[in-house]
């Protein structure tokens, strides 16, 4: 049985939790597990959080199939934030992306540049999705 | 002007940002910025954050001098958490530490067999410090 009495959850009785790919490194999503859906990814090797909005335990992939299986959970210095490393099954994201994070501040203005360079230069569109693709 | 009014601060008018390592992809941290924390890091390119213990905004780095240097701010499907790719400079964790999240859940048991291991073998106590590192 593992330790988790040293997990600060907040006022809500929640704590962020960062999912990373284990392989790639790359960060896949954020969400939030309260103590039950910390104990149950623990027993089972899956994620399970906890949804604000629909007020219930949800396990990952419950619906789509694109479970994260648990390789490895860290948590911080302040002991209020988790990071868990983890084998994604197919896509993190409800939108079908790789990662949640796929929207760049100031990705748009730059998006835009390349339109209007496509304008000015007369790069076909598939030039100018694949340059966009590149930005993205 | 960077836009980022589609970013969605919580009830306490925060936003967690996960900060990644540009380099090497690992997550060095997570802390909460308000608006204000948001566009002073945009303005000036290093990491604000806002203190819900201290109450007052703060630039990482600036008694310590472990700055973070925004490379690219990313942020999720839900608009309600950012993931920022920085440079950074020293530590990035109080306790000296590379990343914050140093500690895994359950990692003391692997600790103990190590140490279990070395009464048993009679290893030195630095070749168990050293094998502790590895864990750690």
């Amino acid at each position: 049985m593992i330790d988790i009495t040293m997990i600060r959850f907040n006022e809500q009785g929640l704590v962020p939790a960062i999912i990373q790919d284990v392989a790639t490194n790359e960060v896949l999503m954020l969400a939030y597990m309260n103590q039950e859906a910390l104990e149950k990814t623990l027993a089972t090797g899956v994620t399970w959080f906890y949804s604000r909005s629909r007020n219930r335990l949800w396990q990952k992939g419950e619906t789509s199939g694109h479970i994260q299986t648990v390789k490895d959970i860290y948590y911080d210095c302040d002991a209020d934030t988790l990071l868990i490393k983890a084998e994604q099954t197919g896509a993190a994201c409800h939108e079908g992306t790789y990662s949640c994070f796929s929207r760049k501040l100031g990705g748009t203005a730059e998006m835009k540049a390349l339109v209007d360079a496509s304008k000015v230069y007369g790069q076909s569109v598939s030039t100018v999705l694949h340059e966009l693709y590149g930005v993205i």
